[in-house]
């Protein structure tokens, strides 16, 4: 099965097993995810700018970006989004509208 | 191909075709993540709690959150981080630190 | 003094002291921003949508609000902006921008 | 009157105006917040490191600050937190919880 859909799956049973569906409104869950993104950030904010992460630190980074990563998925799942169908459209409109020739090498103000 | 890695894949291409590379170190791309997590805030903070996405917000929605993803993939890209396993791993955390038994229908801290 | 000058002033000296302001450029103190923010979201993120602050969490509440408003003057005095002049003006584009007439228990998207 | 304080009692009227105020409980307005801390990081993102914010970027960075202080001191003022109280008390832990004769030049890991 593929990632996306087995964590979502996953992360449906987890929350379902423990009756938590009833706290998992997406209000609630964007706050879960804000808060997660905001723990990614505590872990580089003080690093220089071209710091490249490795072990411990690294390691952590992963355990951060994982909880973004999980509360993503049940978001998308509760909003009734099929997240690697939204995912793949995107990065599709996103090469439409970044023309490697206009863009090679200019700072995108949103990539 | 596991939706991850081909997100991530393509997203490296995305990158590497354009020379993006040097704006997308791990401080700048976090702040990429944490853009996207605000548009989806903005989405839904003045919704009811118990509001159900359908329709035009749900598409936005969806689109939102597929920002969210693709920063997500890039961003442990560059970090080096297998964002699958690091994934699973903390799912698999999760269960063992919030056994059925003891957490069913209580308000976790942070699930 | 007022309020937010001083706390300004009492900033720029705690950093100067320490010598941190090498640590706080604009990308490093809004990395800082949001991981407080998050702090703030994930303490309220599984309770009722009607919830009312009190005793120890409203505490903890508080003290987490009070590191988002230390490091916004921080960013605001190392980007050189004049928080309470930029504060006071965007509050009367607000009221331009809502009539009264128009907008009284009307969802604003963007209040 | 002092300037948090103002801010406050006008942005009370401002939303007790619009018959705003039952869509401003303290998770929406966490949202809130987190929507404009978003609209921070998304000016900066691409920014080199040391950046140095001038003109039209300087103002509109300004003019993102300044949502963000409107949201906290409205967050505040809903959660029933004393905003200067909070970051004075706040401000002076953090100068005894980081001594300058030990943190001199050392990046802090929360400060």
């Amino acid at each position: 099965m593929a990632d996306l859909e087995d964590l979502t799956a996953r992360m449906r049973e987890f929350t379902e097993a423990r009756e938590w569906g009833r706290f998992h409104d997406v209000k609630s869950l964007t706050l879960a995810l804000t808060g997660e993104v905001g723990e990614v950030a505590e872990l580089v904010q003080w690093l220089p700018a071209d710091a490249v992460l490795e072990g411990d630190l690294q390691a952590r980074f992963g355990d951060e970006l994982a909880d973004v990563l999980l509360y993503l998925v049940r978001l998308a799942d509760v909003a009734g989004v099929n997240l690697v169908a939204a995912g793949l459209a995107k990065l599709q409109r996103n090469e439409d509208r970044f023309p490697i020739s206009v863009y090679r090498s200019i700072a995108p103000e949103h990539p």
